[in-house]
């Protein structure tokens, strides 16, 4: 079925086309008597207003598009609730899509031909993709970063001071006496990545401390992933040598941690006390409750969507800034009991 | 700066403009020569394709947008992970959108000048929206729906049998000799609702088992969260004659009644059981960890894809149709220890 058009509404309802086109697009008022007709024209004709054409005019389509690996990894999902309340106070809408860190997703998104054009602007936390790839994108909608992943200077780019937080953590595991202290979530093949920033930082701690670093101590995981906190603790465990404490690099590590402990039998935080970064909404409700560094998430969300109204507002591309939000430690169960 | 066209790229490589044309959009094969000038020149112009326009030819982006309460409650971020996962089957990009479960935002989705109007179809679950707001909308994307909230034949529909499942999860209790059987999620001023579903099944098995209903047993909560969860629970055993078990309406209420119960140093399930609905992971690393009724979320949203998919190309709309997705019981420690 063909599509009704403004002249087949105006036809039926008996009035001109610039009446109709008033009453569907608001540009001046109208009679509560035609808009009663035309509301009837429309209703009954099924007409859809053609706002791809009405973007199309503008250059805008008034939306933002919010890119990150997994909806399902909490932190996420809670900066996605503080990304898209940002939005809406700048009459951004905002949609959230989720490349699962499949390095061809993320490059679909780069591509001119990318349905990514159909946005305003994108606010991406991309875990493959290099500097020079997103220098070169055929898809030139203004973007900001969130993360360390690509951290050249050539982007906006919104992060926590990841070895300051991780430094905090490992601290506050130094500050309750553990001594032997492991790190669970380090990704040495991935270039300036948020991991190797955070191993930097439990390294530090330990050396202000002057506590000797034992690399048999650090373990990577693929992921940040609870399944994959449990194995690593696990194994860590099973050293002849055993940590006293666990710094995750996330808080479904630690909580993944935290239950392979229990498992085997290890009290914690009496034999192994654990925190994680991220101050996700499970870390409370979970037993022992979760410590764990929260980084400020309405700053990081706010600061994201404010440099990239800028991008696309501003006209002249603002340089490209590096914006730090604050994080803060919150020693719950899980290192000082109860 | 005004946008570069594919007059502008033409001029600029010395070619026509169909050859331009024909690079940008692959409508027919151009040979490596040709194509290496117009590349150069789509780069050194910075030139953006109007997907805009074209899908304004097309009358397609593409792009399905998948509407929940909330991202941040993990049942709709594992089923929006399903859901990308089938729409991408199907050669559609999935969008998240999420509206709070504000009747406000809910009710702007169905405006005929709704953004969403940008996609070829909405998956909704909605909670506040009536049948009538639904079929009355002024935006005629096709819309398939899910969960329970509007449930009266007029739109495909994708649920599982939440009588049955309340059912299920509430003999598991009996059978486990539990007899003084709680129910936390009562939603009783919104019609329809899957929590009066639920409801419904937790009465039909007590029913069956020949044990009395209670209705100070019965506590209602605005949302699924788990710190309603915890406040619930708390209240259940202030009463003189507090329960031995709990029926949660979903994990995250479980999961905080279950924290409730424990910083009460009431034991878990040695005391009390408990167990929820939605299958999240998070309950598989909890401690005790969570028994659950698992939705075949996989099931869901194939099933809506497909359903969705079936509006768009189909033609003629099938007819609404009441799919059923399939659920299984879980038992895990909170009810049957370890």
């Amino acid at each position: 079925m063909r599509e009704a058009t403004l002249r087949d509404v105006a036809t039926r309802a008996g009035v001109s086309i610039r009446t109709v086109s008033n009453v569907v697009n608001g540009y001046a008022p109208v009679s509560d008597t035609l808009r009663a007709k035309v509301e009837t024209a429309l209703s009954e004709l099924d007409y859809r207003p053609n706002l791809i054409a009405r973007n199309l005019k503008q250059g805008r389509s008034g939306m933002l598009c919010l890119v990150v690996p997994e909806l399902d990894v909490p932190y996420f999902a809670e900066l996605a609730r503080a990304v898209i309340a940002a939005g809406r106070r700048h009459g951004y809408a905002v949609m959230v899509d989720q490349t699962d860190a499949d390095p061809v997703r993320e490059r679909e998104l780069l591509t001119r031909n990318s349905r990514l054009t159909l946005f305003d602007g994108l606010i991406l936390s991309p875990l493959t993709l290099s500097a020079q790839e997103l220098r070169e994108r055929g898809n030139k909608t203004p973007v900001v970063l969130l993360g360390e992943h690509i951290f050249d200077g050539s982007f906006s780019h919104v992060a926590i001071d990841n070895v300051a937080a991780a430094r905090d953590a490992t601290a506050h595991l130094i500050s309750l006496g553990r001594t032997r202290i492991a790190a669970v979530g380090d990704q040495p093949y991935r270039t300036g990545e948020t991991a190797q920033l955070r191993t930097a930082g439990y390294r530090q701690a330990l050396e202000r401390a002057g506590l000797p670093y034992d690399p048999a101590l650090v373990r990577p995981t693929e992921r940040f992933h609870r399944r994959l906190g449990a194995t690593a603790a696990t194994a860590l465990m099973a050293l002849d040598s055993p940590p006293d404490a666990i710094f995750c690099y996330n808080d479904l590590l630690a909580l993944g941690a935290v239950r392979g402990l229990l498992t085997a039998g290890v009290r914690v935080p009496d034999d192994v006390a654990v925190i994680g970064i991220d101050g996700i909404e499970e870390g409370e409700f979970a037993t022992p409750s979760l410590s764990t560094i929260v980084p400020d998430k309405q700053a990081i969300a706010t600061l994201a969507v404010e440099s990239l109204v800028a991008l696309i507002e501003g006209g002249v591309a603002p340089a490209p800034a590096e914006v730090r939000a604050a994080h803060t430690l919150l020693p719950r169960e899980s290192t000082i009991g109860r």
